[in-house]
């Protein structure tokens, strides 16, 4: 199914007209996202933690130390709410009521698992080291088994999700058109730096190529 | 008093020595962060809201039609969490397991009401629009009466919080130091890219200083 259904919990209520409910959209967001928020409740008490995560069909991917309140709170099954944001640009309208952020947003909700198994551990580790960062997985020193007892994975079906996202210029009122305000978009690009060099390797690797070419644009 | 005070419900579990709980370091993220992601709870469901704000003392201030279910919600003075999160870099170790972010985080907690009045709400969408870009307050059309009445205004007193940084280099096991593979960090930062001037903008106004010399970088 192409569409995740809307129902009163993922329908965007506040302007309707930017919501998406098509998986495609939904996915090329979190796909770009690095990080994501979880929202989750324990004792009526609303919690937001930032977690990385991987993408895999219709679930999302995180892990945590065994220790994590946050790792075996959705191993629990606990009801659980993500969200992404990534942030386009300042839309700077004539007037401050029309000021605006041009932005993709997903929230979605579900009820995790926990992932069990070497294997099915493994692969959850490759797809979000390569969400972090695609070709990583390749080059690095995988997991050992103590490494890989002392992790935690989770698995959240997308039961439910919308994308919310804004582009474009200002819209002003047509009475403030004339007045004489700079008005437009200032983009916002998160963008990577030259990469520093670990102090102790102590052998000359050269930068590999996905870390040369890495870049955060949306592809 | 400089410090929030530690509670089981903001005191750092995973990584302590990652815990900040000083009013200045907390302060600093949240006026570095453009949009921060608010949690709560409906009928037992957690959902996560992303939404630009500012902080004034020890309060968060947001705004949003007054149909806004998030507003309302907090209108209502029920308990949210409110999470920023910057990302610095990625963190490449030798292992995957000790992959990490460079990151900078605030979670806090707190009780909203609604700010009422319209001198107090002008004040504190001028907070919202300074945040949000410094210097616009003086040159945008300022909310007009209908403007002001269509818009709510929300101040969350910030019970407790916490910061969370991690920084620096990767940390492998020592036996790993030697292994032939790249290890560093890729920094990242927000950038703006040149201003996109409002098609509409009939008028012939230079972009003003505060854009051209606008940065996303911390101060």
């Amino acid at each position: 199914m192409a569409e995740f259904p809307k129902t009163n919990r993922n329908r965007i209520k506040r302007a309707p007209k930017r919501g998406l409910y098509d998986r495609e959209s939904i996915y090329q967001i979190l796909d770009e996202a690095l990080i994501c928020h979880v929202g989750f409740v324990e004792a009526e008490q609303p919690y937001v933690i930032p977690i990385n995560f991987a993408r895999v069909e219709d679930t999302i991917l995180m892990h945590g130390a065994n220790s994590s309140r946050l790792i075996k709170h959705i191993q629990a099954g606990y009801p659980v709410c993500v969200e992404v944001t990534l942030v386009d640009g300042l839309v700077l309208a004539r007037s401050v009521f029309n000021h605006s952020v041009n932005y993709r947003s997903v929230v979605l909700y579900g009820v995790g698992r926990a992932v069990e198994g070497n294997q099915e551990k493994l692969a959850a580790l490759e797809a979000i080291t390569e969400h972090f960062l695609p070709g990583r997985w390749l080059e690095a020193r995988l997991p050992n088994r103590k490494e890989l007892n002392a992790t935690s994975v989770v698995s959240i079906k997308i039961d439910q999700a919308s994308a919310k996202v804004r582009s474009g210029p200002p819209v002003d009122d047509e009475a403030d058109q004339g007045l004489p305000i700079w008005a437009g978009v200032i983009p916002l690009q998160e963008k990577p730096l030259p990469p520093e060099r670990d102090k102790l390797m102590t052998m000359d690797v050269a930068v590999p190529e996905y870390i040369t070419k890495y870049t955060r644009k949306h592809k």
